[in-house]
């Protein structure tokens, strides 16, 4: 059993913010995350696959049909996005970084699949500070 | 001389769009970073400063006075706002880095010249793979 | 289950030496680490907590409240400080960093768990080349 | 338990390539990494050990030998080196990163035993966006 | 005036050694770097421009541009090549750091005044510990 | 006229205090970084000079050289160091950052001379956040 990780960024708009609740609230909770104009994010990606070594070429996965998955799947629908109004995946979610890490891997569970081998780990960093870790369980 | 080197983050949003403009025109000049609902990225800035070393404590400024600065004169404007909605020296300016790194010298210079030394570098990263210098000249 | 790590950064002085041996057998032993006189490192701490997402923050906790029982469990202790001298849970221990690591699992275990949520793993980087991590057990 | 990851590089030349096959097909399966005339890499080894902290020391195993280890079982047959020409472990096999993973697991697994601990994962970074980690099993 | 900075990556093999010495001269000189069977790097390769803003775009230049000629003249020369035997602008030359700086330099001139504006420097990354730049006098 | 840094690191104690004053004044000054038990850093050397490019080698120096010398001349004399109390250059200074650059200049001009090249720059980082640069003037 073999894990290969590949990196990946993107950059994109958030804010944490429950319309139900008044600016003070979300003030309270969310703090500085509930500016109602937005902030964003350099979002860096890591997707950890696992498998076993094809003996002809040394592979878990060729690496660049790894890429095109994560680019497909993930990339192509938040990068330079609104987290909050562009992407259906997240729709009627709160985009903390937490939701985000467990939508990106629904997202590629079934594209890894695919690939013949399996999703092992989504690992998502906000800023250098905060990162969060989803296994699928 | 010495030269003294802060380095300090912020999250911000922006867009890069001529209102005057149609789409079109806007993706077509601007790429991903026109789409009208925001994106956005973790700037990092470093400040760099110039003058002589103080005999008695042995430093060009004290670090706390020169952090102080920045977070009043830059960071306490731009973290976790909106680039072009919500911040004043911005205003009626195209949001690029360029202009961004202009608009942060103005801000600072003053401030920093109060300290007893001169600003000499505004430093700012967008991405990993992509950095603006201004040198107030 | 979701996993999140925070990264903290300290600045401590230290040495690894046995009042007991010879400064030759502490040399001998502990090499340069040694030096009687101190040295010191920038350490950094990544603190890794688990559990449920709230359904209606996004959150696992909040990382305000994380960030606050880290730096009042941890930093505010060991930051700017001599890790021999100054710092009560290391009192009679050794000060490696596999010591350091089990002590600052201790100091934030209870504190965690106020948050409602579990400590999964403690990591300490003393230079760029080594690093320590402990599970509690 | 607790676990330690020491991390070293190495620069070397390598070509993913099957004599067999003709250069068509292994352009299209290994891509530009099947450059007859090689190409290369800085690679950044991580070694992990685990095992019991010494009471006496405070350490798991003295870094120094661990470095040891590394240096000689590891870093000094392949530093420097081309991976298909020059290193005996890797002869005979496809030199991608997953299976270089496990040839420098194999040639360090007796050595990290040797020094009373266990050998926990081998972690290698081909570039900033591939990493492949491997735990023995 | 202001400075744009754009960081690109590349992996090549390499070797220092001059013919007409002998094998051990070649070592005495070069050390590991002479293996005859190359070795090679990551190298990661940062361009600096300068120029005036544009008061339209807020751009020096559009950074896709830039890009592109980086990829065109340089990028798609080295990368995944043997910067000894593949790439033309090298040939003749000893291939250290300090001369292909230079080589890339006069790759890159020609286009970045295209764009426009001006090459300020090329800043190339051998290892973590080495780098060279050139401001092109 | 080519430029090299070289990057080395080392770990070392120190304090800002001066002993005429009391540890009132001293902690209003220099803040948590007059602990009189000492603390520490590693701090990251950047080492710059600059010269001609030798036809024959292709090298402004040979970094073996160059590297001998900065070992030689800084950090045999401060790594696992108290920089207040071991090491004989900053004896009855202020051990701020700004003076260990300026006290690393001068240690090294006259071997980077011998060399055949000049010393350009001392860059001296004490946290990520905190780095100073002297040119020698």
């Amino acid at each position: 059993m073999i894990y290969i990780t590949r990196k990946e960024q993107f950059s994109a708009a958030h804010k944490l913010y429950r319309p139900e609740w008044s600016d003070e609230k979300n003030l309270a909770v969310f703090g500085k995350c509930s500016n109602p104009n937005w902030h964003g994010h350099n979002y860096i990606l890591e997707v950890t696959i696992k498998g076993e070594i094809n003996a002809e070429t040394g592979f878990l996965v060729n690496l660049s049909d790894l890429s095109r998955v994560v680019q497909r799947d993930v990339i192509s629908k938040v990068d330079h996005k609104n987290l909050n109004l562009d992407v259906d995946f997240m729709s009627g979610k709160m985009v903390s970084t937490e939701n985000l890490a467990v939508g990106i891997w629904q997202q590629m569970e079934a594209g890894i699949s695919a690939l013949g081998c399996k999703l092992h780990c989504v690992k998502l960093q906000e800023t250098e500070k905060n990162v969060v870790e989803y296994y699928g369980e």
